[in-house]
Order: C-alpha cells, then sequence, then structure tokens
C-alpha cells in the first residue's frame, strides 16, 4: 500500500468516525445502494415514524449526501441511533412548530421547537440565501434544534448562488478548555463553502476538537495508544490511555494547553458555542446536554451565513482564481513518501463521483439496521 | 514560580514572538512610556518619512494598541525594522492613492495602492462598520496592501456598536501545505471579536500556523529541540532542529500530516487565503512575497466583516449571555497545577489595564532603535 493510499485512508478514517457511531465499522464488508433508494427509504422509516413527509425528504437528502460524500458517520448510520430511537423516545419532537424570533432583511433568527435538525437548518440556510440575494450578504440562527447532520451540506448550498456559505453547530459536550479539565465544549463543527470554476469547490468542514470521541473508541477496541494531544483523563492530566480518556475528555485542536496551539483550538470552540448557542439564543457552555444525559429539549444550536461574491469582484473571474489557488496547492512539492495534496473537499467530492457510479457504500452492520427498521416498518427495502 | 505563572508566560511568549521581530526579547529591561507618548512619536517618525499625519497616526494608534495589550512583536518594534525601513527602500508608497474598485451597501473592495496597511485597514473597517449599521451585516476586502500590525484590531472596532467584528489578513509565505513541503501560506490571522456585557470581550486573534517562525530564532538562540509538529525541513521531513526548520516551513495548527488534525489548520490558512487574497482580487498562494524576496508592491490582502447582534437578539441580553458563557469557562474546573483559564482576549485585556496604570513596556533593544530614529529625525523622544 502506497503512503499516498495511506495517507488517503487516514483521512479518510478521521471523517468515518468522527462522531463515533460506526466506529465498530472495518474496511471491507460493505453494501451498495443507489443515491435515491437511499434518501427515499430514509424519508419513509421517518414518515412512518410520524415526520412530515417535506420534512422527511430532507433529512433524506442530507444523510445520503454525507454518505455519498464518504462521511459514512453521519448518513445512514444515524438514521436509527439518532433520530428514529429519540423519536420513539419522546426526546424529539416529529412535528415541530418552528417559529421565527426574530427577523430583518440581513437576519433569520428562528426557535426549532425540539424537532430534527435537517429540515429547519435547510429553511433557514434557504431563508438565509434568499436574503442574501437582495441584502448582498444575511445570517442565521436556529435554536431548539436537534442534529442537523453533516455542516458542510448547508454552507454548500450557498455554491451554486456564487456565495460564499458558512455553516456551524454547537453539539453535546464532549471537550475540555484549555488548562481546564471540566467537558464543557462540543465538538463544534465550523463549516466554509467557497466555489470554484472547476470542481472540486473549497468545503472546509472541521470539528474543533483535535479528534472525535469515536476515534478514542476505535483506539480501545484495538487496545493501541492515543497520540499525545487527543484528550486528558478525569483529573486533568494528558493520558494516551483509552479508558482514561473515555472517563476524561477531549482536547481543542492543538491539543494539551498552548505549547502547540490548543488554546486556538480551544478559541475556534467557544466561538462556535457563541456564534450559535447564545447568539440564537439557547443553550450553551455547561447548559448543553451530555452525551448520555437524560432528555433535554432544544438544547442544540445552529449559525448560518452567505456572502455575495458579487459585491467584491466579478463571480467567474473570482472562481477561476480559486480553482488556480487550489490546483497550485495540488499540485505543489510533497514531503517523502506522499503523493497527493488534498484541498478541503476534495477527498469528499472524488467519493461523491465514484459512488455515484458505483453504488453508495453502506457497511453491513449500518445495513442491518436499516433492514431492520424495514421490516418492523413493512417499508421496502431500497426497492 | 507558580504552575498559574508559568502557564501565563507561556501564553504571553506565544503572542510576544508572534512575527518573530522581538524574537531577541528577554525577561526585564524594559523602558516605560505611555500611550499618548507612544501613539504620538509613531506617528512623528511616519509623517517625517513622507506619511499623510492622519495615516502616520492611525499607525500610532494600531501599534500602541499593540504594545499595550502585550503582543510586542507587532507594536513600536516594527516602526523601523518594517515601516521606516521599506518606506526609505521605496517598497512601500508613503502616500498612496486608495482607490474603491467596488461597492454595494453590503460590500466594500478596494485597493490600497501599496500603502502602509494599518490606514487603509482602519478607514474599511470603519466603511463597513457604518454599512452595516444601515445593512445589518457587511464585508470589506483590501488588496495592494501591506501589513497591518495586529487584526485584532480592526475586529474590535466592530465591539462599541454591538456587532461581531471579523478581521483577517494573508502574510508573506512562511508555512506549507498538509503533506506538501512548499513555503506557500502565511501565518494568516484570523480574528473575531464578540462583545461582552463585562469586559473583557471575546477577541480571538490567532496565526493559522502553530507557531511563527520567530519562535523558531529563539529555540535556535537557546539551543533547544523544537516541539513535534513545530516545522519541517527543506526535504519536508518533520524536524526538531531549529536550523533545519529555519531552511524549512513551518506547519499548520495541528502539525505534521492529519493525525493530530494538520489539515485543519491548513484549511483555516487557505481559506484566509481565498477570502484576502482571492475575494479581494490581490495575491495569493505562490504570487505572495517570500519573506527576504524582492520589493513587491500591493502583495498583501485583508478581508473585514461586520454583523449587528439585533437582527438576532436584543444586544444587552445577548452581552449578559456572553459574560455568563466567559465566566463559566473562566470559572470551570483547572488541570491540576493550573490556576487559571484564560479565554480569547483576557490576557491583553489585563496587559492593557496595567500598562495603562503603570506605563507602556517597551524592550530596551526596541527603545534603542526609537532612540535613534529620534536622533535622525530630530524628533523629541517621548516628550
Amino acid at each position: 500500500m502506497s503512503r499516498n493510499v495511506l495517507a488517503r485512508v487516514h483521512v479518510g478514517c478521521a471523517r468515518l468516525l468522527e462522531g463515533g457511531f460506526v466506529a465498530e465499522i472495518a474496511v471491507g464488508d460493505y453494501r451498495y445502494t443507489t443515491e435515491s433508494h437511499l434518501q427515499r427509504f430514509i424519508a419513509s422509516i421517518l414518515e412512518k415514524n410520524g415526520v412530515r413527509a417535506e420534512d422527511a425528504a430532507i433529512v433524506g437528502k442530507v444523510l445520503t449526501a454525507s454518505d455519498l460524500r464518504g462521511i459514512e458517520s453521519h448518513g445512514a448510520a444515524r438514521l436509527e441511533s439518532y433520530y428514529v430511537s429519540r423519536i420513539r423516545n419522546k426526546q424529539l419532537n416529529p412535528t415541530p412548530e418552528v417559529t421565527v424570533l426574530q427577523e430583518t432583511p440581513a437576519s433569520l433568527a428562528v426557535d426549532g421547537d425540539n424537532g430534527l435538525g435537517h429540515p429547519v437548518a435547510y429553511r433557514t440556510m434557504q431563508a438565509i440565501i434568499e436574503k442574501a440575494k437582495s441584502n448582498g450578504s444575511a445570517f442565521g440562527t436556529v435554536r431548539s434544534s436537534n442534529h442537523f447532520g453533516i455542516a458542510g451540506f448547508y454552507a454548500m448550498m450557498a455554491l451554486e448562488h456564487d456565495m460564499i456559505g458558512i455553516a456551524s453547530t454547537n453539539s453535546v459536550r464532549y471537550g475540555a478548555p484549555t488548562f481546564g479539565r471540566s467537558v464543557m465544549l462540543g465538538t463544534n463543527p465550523l463549516a466554509f463553502a467557497i466555489p470554484s470554476a472547476v470542481e472540486p469547490h473549497f468545503v472546509f468542514d472541521f470539528a474543533t476538537t483535535t479528534v472525535p470521541r469515536g476515534k478514542l473508541e476505535v483506539y480501545k477496541r484495538k487496545e493501541l495508544p492515543l497520540k499525545d494531544g487527543w484528550a486528558i483523563d478525569a483529573d486533568g492530566h494528558p493520558t494516551t490511555d483509552p479508558d482514561a480518556a473515555l472517563k476524561g475528555a477531549l482536547l481543542p485542536l492543538g491539543g494539551f494547553g498552548t505549547e502547540h496551539g490548543g488554546h486556538k483550538g480551544f478559541g475556534l470552540g467557544l466561538l462556535v458555542d457563541l456564534l450559535c448557542g447564545v447568539l440564537g439564543g439557547g443553550a450553551f457552555a455547561n447548559a448543553l446536554p451530555l452525551p448520555n444525559s437524560a432528555p433535554q429539549s432544544g438544547a442544540i444550536s445552529h449559525f448560518f451565513g452567505a456572502i455575495r461574491i458579487d459585491g467584491f469582484r466579478d463571480p467567474s473571474a473570482f472562481k477561476q482564481d480559486v480553482a488556480a489557488a487550489l490546483t497550485e496547492f495540488r499540485e505543489s512539492a510533497k514531503v517523502p513518501g506522499a503523493e497527493r495534496i488534498y484541498v478541503a473537499g476534495e477527498i469528499e467530492y472524488e467519493n461523491t463521483l465514484k459512488y455515484r457510479a458505483n453504488g453508495v457504500p453502506i457497511h453491513q452492520k449500518v445495513w442491518s439496521t436499516l433492514e431492520a427498521l424495514a421490516k418492523e416498518y413493512s417499508v421496502d427495502f431500497f426497492a
């Protein structure tokens, strides 16, 4: 296996395991379906759980886009574990009445009424894009929401409108601040999408912790020591022991202390909590739920933005220059053993092309949960 | 010395040395002046170099703010080395004719005509804030500019208007992309300022490389090995040898490869280059100058933004919640040995209070360069 392939697998795994829901997934052992089948199936199962058809279709679209991009942790793998189970447990409202808290030509603040995150996120980003068309730029917040899938999906909605798209969300708590040992920060992803004349566009979607919690679980199962800078134990000591880390906290991007820039990752995570939780008027800091805490409605908040490119330059010339910049980086000299340099969004774009041509891979373990749902709800399985 | 003080010094040094211009500064050996004396002195020297009085006053204000915040690398230390020397070498235009390239109610794109970065940055941020007052949010770009000091200064201009401020700049090249060994990325700082009901506000101003180049120079002088993840050598191998690193490249926040999130730091650095260089219509990627390259006019670009808080929530309630969030983090449980948790902007705020009360410290070596300038240009020295 060449270093290139290794690097690719490495980057892929980091994304695959973000969130930790398919931590048990091994290479191989995949079944395949199509984009439209998967979208319809997800929507059908949610409809059977009382979700409105138009909302269910949006969730189907967002989860399928995640699997298409190779981010399996945020796709169909979460249908049962995150969404259906929470509706059944009455932790999540299948028929929310979304309300507008505040609105101007440049802004929209809504309350998601503890519904699924995807529909309210999708519609808020749509509204923000419409506002930006007439206003030049616009921003939106959503509070009282739930997990919305991949942040990048919503940022990417701006691309076809020649706008820069921004999307972010706070999350349940997994991480500690720099020099702190309290678990009080989510993985708090930030996503930026910038259009290029030649695909892939720049789609930069990243968690502000160094690694996701799922990565600790994988290392535990494999009985491997963690890398420095990933986690602390419950007492706040840096640790490479997966068991100790799972009882402790994730570290911000940059790791422990300030030596490797951990205070920058902490700043990014806190920025996200201020833009989502505080600006959105929702929960923030210690008021956010812990992963295994009791049902807590409306705890998650999102932030969205869209900025028209033609306020600054001709969009065609801009997109040509973006393509040129991305090409310069991709084609620059590599470190020994590396064959490729990836820019943000490139691996996911290549996955999408491949999976559209050859089928969307669904791991056997996820496939089984889908089959069980199909049987339980008498829905045709990928038919 | 307690762990608290050590942690504090550590964070302080990271900032102190950002940029590497006062890399020789040791603890102690300081002289003291006042904010107004330093502002006036800097302005006088620049006026003697042909800079218009109103422009020189802005530079005095920005550089002094940097020293007041304890970011000595970006303050008076650069007056001779960065600004006066470049004007004398005809690398920088002391009397630029700034032109508007494009303007809408939501946007402003200007060309700085190779002048000092501070005046054009200050006026663009002022204009963006005015636009945001009527438009809800607004963004601006500047191309053909030069080093503008601390990004945080411009982001902070939004605070008193109950807006979120954003400022960023690309820079001369010091860093390599993930899996690459070409020096093609600046330190590319990003700054966000969010107002709090109780100072300090959230002022998050960070370079997107793990450490600044100046830190490598300090370690070389002290004959200390670098930390992992700071730099690569010219062949692209990770190195802890300062000499090899100085001939190589800085690594993005997160370090070498993807194991510690280096691809996230690379994504942030590239994001800045796209928002500044490409959106601004200026130079980007390999077209940016190297630190020691021949004079290259107009190579640096900036990006600014302002977003009104009252589009989403009552600003007073928002600022109360920001204060509550920052307090929660500051007061959370510490790791063993640490006495304080700092949120972004807190150390700089405390420095400002202290230096306003006790005088602004200027290192003896910098003081000597200022004394020499005073003599050369017959300007009263801090009188």
